[in-house]
């Protein structure tokens, strides 16, 4: 029975929305994040959300092409970006003059991917990332200091994490001594799988690559050493002496020795992070939820040497940490471990007769100069009707103004939950309604 | 001399972005806004950036259509929002049955329109819109309460405004009178313009659209008329009694009598205020600054009948406001208006020597934990470097850092602005940096 002309209204399938409640929620912690930044001294950076083809495909390749959301207009071709590396990377290399090194810089934004929509992966969605950029060097401290912010950053959402910490030139080292450097990725590929699949099925995928049975073996065991920094250097200080290898292994020591520094707690040493990008050359560390380690990875990060080879000859090393907010939100949302009970909209209700709305309104007006959310549902018409409003809004306080009240000029408070009631002064019930929040 | 295979990194023209220190202070007066939007009960909205042309398109017409980016990814054809309100308008027709009515959102987020570039004008940039939607009726009080909003927001920026209110029944209804509808938003484009053309050119235009002297002369001066609500009764009372007019004038008086309950400050009338979009039916109002009157509206807003008139025959009258907040951030940067030094990324600087430096990074961990954003040069390797930089990035206090402060556990706290120096224990040195924020 529709109306010829209307138009039926959709969004776009595989794109993420929130209702009022979940975004009041997810806000909150999208603040909580921002905080934790600049408590940290990372300031904050917001890029265009479009750029130039030419600069933002430049390192790409692959499924980055496929994936992203180019178009022309006029004679100008340029992309959706699809994450905030390749712009952190544009405007580092356009303002290195300008800007104080170490640069540390924190990003919340929307990026882009187009691909198929499944469970938890969207074509748009939060990145919300933090790097510290060096000039041509970058102490290794910067790298403690990611992965300390990485749990700062769960601990602010209130999500108990273990980060496992690696260092890929361990592994790198190890593939080195065993002459298979040209067969580095497709082997930390196989690597990086070995909770997913059979180990028969990984053995036999290095046994392809050209490894032997003992050297798959070994790589596998590499792999799966995990422990303390002690237990780290028991196992492996004389496993190979590769001189990556070996570098690796002190730069994991002295990572560890940094994060004591900043009073790190859940840090587990784990050399099956791998991470999936070649682009990491040193330190990964990944975050997994306790008690919820079949989510996988809900955040990570690691060393890489360049951030800018594709517009600069100067090397501009970094680290960074990245959290996937919006899957994760969704994931947690799914599984109603947010109580979004608490994240009403308004504080308390006025609820006013026919004679005292205009009171009704400049009690309104007080209570919000107060810092209360008040609101007084004029749309209702009768007593009754704002009554039933309030409790279907699941207000938890209203305030009845009656005329009494105007002239006593003592209110009555009704806890909606507990249904008790008190007659108060006004700036009785902005401190009950205050105290109550916390 | 650049290197074969380097990309010059650039950033797409029309595209705003700020450097740290802008941005920090841009990212404080969005988030001063989102709080005043909280206080005042609207819930956050966060659509996606891109829609469905269809939807997207459905409304416009002329101008919006070539400004759009629009394009096709396999058989979807999209666009990017150009504004943040035909996005509300299919939210609020898709989920009519869940949400409360008023609906009252707010959303900050950025919009695109592909226009030449010019001063002020920028092809990304923020749109900061609070508006509330009625389910087949809307109360007046919702005007005064945007309207009051408008205010708040600006009270919340610390800049002076003044709002220009009118009703558009008003210009309408006498448009009405003199039998020349169908030209009324040629007439209304006429009179928009009244203080920027000549009053000759402006009599001209309205006679070419058969307008007569006498009638033109009247219309001007309705356009023309200004004062306190009480001054407006007086001049417009017995102008005209056409019931459209009447209804304007009526309902202007109502505002007026709720913004006063609202403890409205900065309104005064004005018939001048059309605001282009000839959507809007009643109420409508522009913000100005003191002194600053030359950068003409810097937010408005108004009453509109129907929101989701594209997307379903039952009428979402509304009424919303919104702020240009990147034109206007962008203008008065360029007048030296902020003062960014205030906007320290850093509160103090810890200041090692080689031996010391363990210490001070668990110095920077305990001041960090403790709110302190507290930062140690650890690029820099020497004593007086770490002064240098400390001094380049004009960081307020530096908290010196040797064996003897170690050893006493009392530190130099130096405040850089003055030389003062201090020796403190830890609680004092926090106590002394907090205070020394407020």
């Amino acid at each position: 029975m529709e109306k010829k002309g209307l138009i039926t209204p959709k969004k776009l399938q595989g794109f993420w929305e929130l209702m009022p409640k979940q975004q009041i929620y997810f806000s909150s912690l999208l603040n909580k994040l921002e905080n934790v930044f600049q408590q940290n001294c990372f300031v904050p950076l917001d890029t265009p959300v479009l750029e130039y083809s030419e600069t933002l495909l430049a390192k790409s390749g692959g499924d980055t092409d496929k994936e992203v959301y180019r178009f022309t207009k006029g004679s100008t071709d340029m992309c959706m970006r699809y994450d905030l590396t390749v712009p952190l990377a544009r405007f580092v290399s356009m303002h290195k003059e300008e800007l104080s090194f170490p640069f540390k810089r924190y990003q919340i934004g929307k990026v882009y991917r187009g691909e198929r929509p499944q469970k938890g992966r969207f074509r748009e969605f939060y990145q919300c990332d933090a790097d510290i950029i060096g000039n041509e060097s970058l102490s290794l401290v910067a790298d403690a200091e990611c992965v300390n912010l990485l749990e700062k950053c769960f601990d602010a959402l209130n999500l108990e994490v273990e980060i496992h910490l690696s260092n890929r030139k361990i592994l790198s080292g190890f593939i080195a001594e065993i002459k298979k450097e040209d067969k580095s990725n497709e082997i930390l590929i196989v690597l990086d799988k070995l909770a997913k699949i059979p180990l028969s099925q990984a053995q036999a995928q290095l046994s392809e690559l050209g490894l032997s049975t003992s050297e798959s073996e070994k790589i596998i065991n590499l792999a799966k050493t995990t422990g303390n920094i002690k237990e780290i250097n028991q196992k492996l200080g004389n496993f190979c002496l590769n001189s990556l290898f070996q570098e690796g292994l002190s730069e994991l020591n002295e990572v560890a020795k940094t994060l004591n520094l900043f009073n790190s707690k859940t840090v587990t040493f784990d050399l099956s992070i791998i991470r999936g990008h070649n682009y990491y050359t040193g330190t990964v560390f990944e975050a997994f939820l306790k008690n919820k380690q079949n989510l996988g990875a809900v955040g990570g990060g690691g060393r890489f040497e360049n951030l800018c080879n594709y517009f600069s000859d100067k090397a501009m090393p970094g680290v960074g940490m990245s959290i996937g907010i919006t899957r994760l939100f969704d994931l947690l949302m799914e599984q109603d471990y947010f109580d979004l009970s608490k994240t009403n909209d308004i504080d308390c209700a006025i609820i006013t007769f026919d004679e005292t709305f205009n009171e009704g309104l400049k009690l309104v007006t007080s209570l919000r100069e107060k810092g209360i959310k008040a609101e007084t549902f004029y749309e209702n018409k009768t007593f009754k009707s704002k009554m039933k409003e309030a409790n279907r809004r699941q207000v938890k306080y209203v305030i009845i103004v009656g005329e009494d009240e105007i002239k006593t000029e003592e209110y009555t408070l009704k806890n909606m939950q507990t249904s008790e009631q008190y007659k108060l002064k006004i700036e009785d019930l902005i401190e009950k309604i205050k105290s109550d929040r916390m």
